[in-house]
């Protein structure tokens, strides 16, 4: 989207960042609690709904009731509630539920804002870990256990020397699978299961690339805007917008972004 | 091994913790760093050593220099120092390299003391969330972002129910991950890349089981002895004891042990 005036992001950025400080405590009422229980969404699979993913979106819902009342709303348990200005606010709750239920700290509270062209704000946070990342204003940040620091993708390395994250071999259809399968065959190091957490790594300078399928919008835009915002590149596999969700590369630069597109854009 | 007596428990427990205090800064002085650098141990495949690996375990040999001088060590830099004792200290300074290098929280320092029957008190550190998973003297407890809490397995549910963890599909032989696969077929989830994190979560009550295989004694002896005074059982996947390393299952209950060793035993 274009770029919103400083005053706007500065009370975007606030309203963020005050959803996040909302949706901890609701989710860690729940994190490794006994009372844990999964509900499934789909009859086959395992797509679990817990009760943190619905406290945590009303509560990030009555911040913004308050404070942005006539923004559009998408969320991952209470869908779409329009709005009358451009602007929406795209929530996951819990993003990583099967991290969540196995006690891993690897999920996160995904918050976007922008609007049909894609996410201007983002924010990754990881209530547990008492992490959280930011993408706003052209700047991207992390507060942590180490305090605040910029966070910036990496310089660019060829793909044989690079690190590649995905949720696979979990989420995927067969030929989206070889597909991730021929990156990770060339790639150095590849690493399973860290949800959005992944996304943040890239945004830190970490790793070099997220590979994923199957993606809803409220999945993707948050950490789409965090790493754009510290220099990397998201897009669908074919080069696309990926705001919409679908098969996503998150990369950390240019040269990257090419090198494994060149093998993900033949899947049908 | 036997029940050591009370006194000595607290002084190696004492001693334990001390080490984990002492390894911490040198890890996180490293982890997330512009200089992180990887050395291979191996020409073929991919074992990085950083030296964050040397520096907290030469930092723990300090500790034990001052507080244990007759002990005998096993490091999985240094390799073994003898000793006058009956007892061994055995360290991995960084369990779960490849998650470091990613920038990912789920890598651990390892802590375990034992004699040759295996580990009495066990220690899994994770320095950059700040939390600490202890086993001594026949209880188990956390230290973490929520404060501290006892650890206790679960109880027993079907296998058809379970959670199960592993660092499969990166390590193991094809006949390996063929016997691993056909506990994840029945399992309810299979979570991949939790490294020695997966056995805190085994004794935190989170999960059913860790399967893995390609072990070396400094990998399980921390986690054995957590998992076991949480409750939990670790062996060999035909039964028999696993402090040596190799193929490891650790079970949060006596029910789910056999129910997966029932499909591992037959591997050759």
């Amino acid at each position: 989207m274009p770029d919103l005036d400083p005053a706007l992001t500065d009370e975007l950025t606030e309203t963020a960042l005050a959803l996040a400080d909302a949706a901890r405590p609701e989710t860690l009422r729940w994190f490794r609690s006994d009372a844990l229980s999964a509900d499934n969404k789909e009859e086959a699979g395992f797509d679990p709904v817990t009760q943190a993913d619905r406290d945590a979106e009303a509560a990030m819902r009555r911040v913004l009731a308050e404070r942005r009342p006539s923004d559009a709303i998408l969320g991952e348990e209470y869908g779409h509630s329009s709005g009358s200005t451009c602007l929406t606010w795209v929530l996951d709750p819990v993003d990583g539920t099967r991290a969540f239920l196995a006690g891993a700290p690897t999920w996160g509270v995904l918050i976007a804002v922008g609007d049909a062209a894609g996410p201007s704000i983002g924010v990754i946070d990881q209530p547990y870990i008492g992490e959280r990342f930011v993408g706003a204003g052209g700047r991207a940040w992390s507060v942590g256990p180490q305090g605040q620091r910029a966070l910036a993708t990496r310089a660019p390395r060829p793909l044989a020397q690079a690190t590649l994250l995905t949720t696979f071999p979990e989420v995927g259809e067969p030929d989206e699978r070889a597909a991730f399968q021929a990156v990770a065959r060339q790639a150095r190091l590849t690493r399973y299961g860290l949800d959005c957490y992944a996304y943040a790594l890239v945004a830190a300078g970490q790793v070099d690339l997220v590979i994923e399928a199957g993606l809803q919008a409220y999945d993707i835009q948050g950490p789409m805007a965090v790493v754009q915002a510290a220099g990397g590149i998201v897009s669908d596999w074919r080069g696309n917008p990926a705001h919409e969700g679908g098969r996503v590369i998150a990369a950390a630069n240019a040269r990257i972004h090419a090198e494994a597109l060149a093998l993900l854009r033949d899947v049908q």
